[in-house]
């Protein structure tokens, strides 16, 4: 298959446009996103949902979060990531496969009517994952492109996902919300170096491939700004897989901790890794359907 | 002279109330703070101006300030403080003694007539900085109050000082900028352990002493929540000595550097160092008038 995507092979960065639509549905007036939310998804390569969720089922997924993180303490799953500088759990993937609670989570209808829209097919989970981000010492994610690794590592063929983010605490400007580059998912940065085999255990704690260069970076900050994502705990973002996004550390008391869903289309089915290396495992990177 | 604040001297941490007054003017209707300002100043612990420096003189300090980097690149004096992690520059203190340009800003009288109708005294500086917090890598500074690394190893008695911060670039909510709690200048959090000698060079890189325990902070900020102050480059913020604070880190292109300049009252000249150890030198903590 001809890589349309290339990145981590040559020496110095290169921006690329995307090659692939952002909305796949073929009849846009079915819902359940009106025309304003297609069109506005389309631009900036996100959507917000205030308080999709209520208070009462928001209790009921924060409650679940606890459980697993008391449940893997000491656990030595590969499933369970820790904080870089200590045994603190970061986050847990493949949780829609661990836990019934986000197991159906996962499935809510709600959500996948829009996400089927979005992507225009049947779809399947990438992957899941809790990220804990407890107060104080939580750490910055850096500015990527989830497509660029998908691609790179996992073979993900174009760009026909989406990620679906749940607030389970109410994220403000100053305990390291989602930061987003609107517009951003339209161009695709090339990274360099090569990665090495079996690095992704790493890069789960601290990325260090397929990281974006800053000259990029501040193309795309002076052309279209930053969005921070804040809002009531239950709010829901759903974004495009190759939009830049990051997110700064947290000082505050105050835990900023999500569920993320990754959702592929059935047809973008992943193949062998762009990279020409193994494939990352099954609970990061989901092959079956 | 008997220590009304101490620190690091118990194995555990203590609150205690602030035994001086934030507002010391004899004839508040004096001005130029008008009785809102000071309620607020008096509540809160801190007051923010939008826009105090023109445009024009905020391009001039940018130009001295970048004047200053070039200059101090490979230099080895002690005012000039680097990253932890890299040879970058992060800070360069004793600005208004080695820079015209920032001997004249910290005379500014629109800006000293505030600060001593405040601290209802003549005032002189005692410590000054420029910080860069350049974009893509800015470190997070860990919450702290001032007054308790000046008590306790700079010999500063009484809470009758307040810091003025001055902003060279916009401050938004996405790039690290000044956070506080308000209203905890009335506090004082007395922190555990013991510091060692001549620590200070590592403090102003990384923060190991002096540091508030993190129920003490949740306390803190369940009372009275966090504000972040942002603006536009020119803006100022005054803030009590004591007024706990800190910032997260920025990944995003945007620095935030700043210009830092600390008044103390003449009433509340230096003492030796409630540590009983030797004081810091003077660049970091001026002892002459």
């Amino acid at each position: 298959m001809m890589d349309l995507y290339p990145s981590r092979v040559d020496d110095k960065p290169v921006i690329l446009e995307r090659k692939d639509p952002v909305i796949y549905t073929k009849d846009p007036a079915a819902g359940p996103l009106d025309a304003e939310q297609l069109e506005f998804y389309q631009k900036n390569g996100y959507l917000f949902f205030e308080r999709f969720f209520s208070e009462e089922e928001v209790r009921e997924l924060r409650n679940e979060l606890r459980r697993l993180w008391d449940a893997n303490r000491d656990s030595d799953a590969e499933e369970v990531i820790r904080e870089p500088e200590s045994r603190e759990i970061r986050s847990i993937f493949a949780v829609h496969r661990n836990s019934d609670t986000f197991k159906r989570l996962s499935q809510n209808q709600r959500l996948t009517d829009i996400v089927k829209q979005i992507l225009g097919s049947d779809v399947y989970i990438h992957q899941s994952r809790i990220n804990y981000k407890k107060g104080f010492a939580g750490k910055e994610f850096y500015w990527h492109s989830d497509f660029e690794t998908w691609h790179v590592e996992d073979g993900m063929p174009r760009m026909r996902a989406l990620s679906c983010s749940i607030s389970l605490e109410d994220n403000y400007h100053f305990n390291g919300p989602l930061m987003v580059i609107p517009g951003s998912h339209q161009y695709f940065l090339s990274c360099v170096g090569r990665t090495p085999e079996n690095h992704y255990r790493q890069s789960l704690r601290r990325q260090e491939y397929g990281v974006p260069d800053q000259d990029s970076l501040t193309w795309l900050v002076n052309q279209h700004g930053i969005d921070a994502l804040t809002g009531p705990a239950g709010s829901v973002v759903l974004f495009d897989c190759n939009i830049m996004h990051g997110s700064n550390g947290n000082i505050t008391p105050l835990p900023r901790s999500n569920v993320f869903f990754v959702y592929n289309s059935v047809e973008n089915r992943l193949v062998e890794p762009f990279s020409g290396q193994s494939p990352r495992p099954e609970f990061i990177a989901s092959r079956e359907r």
